[in-house]
């Protein structure tokens, strides 16, 4: 996969591009990361990106030029026919895990990121196929929601993660929240395992790891449970985990 | 605002926290970063920080022992009577901007980032204040999901944003998405900026920008138009906008 960024703040992905899974996942060269200011493409003296905004205010404007002109010139090296063009903003659709294994499918991606400013309309309309926000808060930039978009789909690339298990049980991949893990010691510091973890009964304990994930599904993301389908057996235990709350 | 951060992973911070508004930030002595690798606070002889699950299965599971050990460490050294502990973790609150306002308000700030792992439960139950996930996706650590809350919070503290207007007018703040933007060129190759905000009427500009951001909002997130009460002009504007749509 082909990872294009532009930023004005390059130096940002150094740390976390260079690290763990998303550095290995480069080594084996699932994944090629070009991070490329955008700045360097701003046809004007004095490398201006920004503007101020048509009708006042507060803020600058990303202006279009530079970064239709590099999006451009990315397309051109990378002779991939339709990269996803991805713009991270608070208006964007909010990110979810199947919006990443839709993105683990593709063979190029690019993301904009802008920092404070707007972008400019013509950029949305013209340049980007996806508006993306991580979520419902403000960032100082788009580099941290690219970040963020990149670790979740690099992560799902089929040669990336050693143990394919590992992605199968994560929360909302199965629907509902993890339940509780427990290791050694048995008894820290006076704080105790569940003793059923403990029994090596596994059809006992895979009932309870069952439960304790209905159950903080329950408490913390009801939501959650409105989205799935459960099985027989689990509507059975969400019953008895409800009778418990009550 | 003192801003602890445990990761097994300190060299993924470099790049964010050493760029941009985080940076001026500590240089302003707004904010202490102190990044700091848990491994150090293993009692074991081997410094290790995780072990298999009780029960069995997939993954390790971080002990409890070295991260108790860490954060009572940091709390002496802060001698703060009561940091905030956050858990960043899928199975945790949704982050939101109303929590960012609200951590704002603390003197000192605790992350714990756990790293393909899982966490002991009694890491949660009996250190950690606050757990929160960034949004419905999987990551391959805690490290990003630090990051995105440090960013949301930092620069809501007073002295950070030059501008002080350009966060009252964020998207969320307002409860609204934000209307679009334009900067000069008025027409970049064919596409134009709408005639509006060339008019330099500054009341019709305000309607064009109210009327966009109801619409905005009303296409692509309509859960948020549920959130907040309307004033009658933005109620009369709404009602433009639905018959616009129809």
């Amino acid at each position: 996969m082909q990872i294009d960024i532009l930023t004005l703040f390059p130096e940002m992905f150094s740390g976390v591009l260079g690290q763990s899974i998303l550095q290995k996942a480069a080594e084996k060269s699932a994944v090629n990361y070009n991070v490329v200011n955008f700045r360097e493409y701003a046809d004007n003296k004095h490398s201006t990106v920004d503007d101020y905004p048509y009708g006042g205010g507060a803020g600058m404007v990303l202006k279009p030029q530079p970064i239709f002109d590099a999006v451009a010139a990315l397309k051109e090296k990378a002779k991939s026919s339709k990269p996803r063009v991805i713009l991270l903003c608070p208006q964007g659709e909010r990110y979810e895990q199947r919006k990443a294994e839709e993105l683990a499918n593709e063979e190029h991606l690019l993301f904009i990121c802008g920092h404070y400013e707007g972008y400019d309309e013509r950029i949305r309309e013209h340049v980007v196929t996806d508006e993306i926000s991580i979520g419902d808060y403000v960032l100082t930039g788009g580099e941290l929601g690219a970040m963020v978009v990149i670790d979740s789909v690099v992560r799902l690339l089929p040669e990336v993660l050693g143990n394919q298990e590992s992605h199968q049980k994560d929360s909302f991949s199965t629907g509902l929240l993890e339940h509780p893990h427990y290791t050694r010691p048995a008894d820290f510091r006076g704080m105790k395992v569940p003793d059923t973890l403990l029994s090596g009964n596994h059809k006992l304990i895979e009932e309870w790891r069952n439960k304790e994930a209905l159950r903080r599904t329950l408490l913390r993301r009801p939501d959650l449970l409105d989205k799935i389908e459960l099985t027989a057996k689990q509507e059975k235990w969400l019953e008895e985990v409800k009778k418990d709350c009550e």
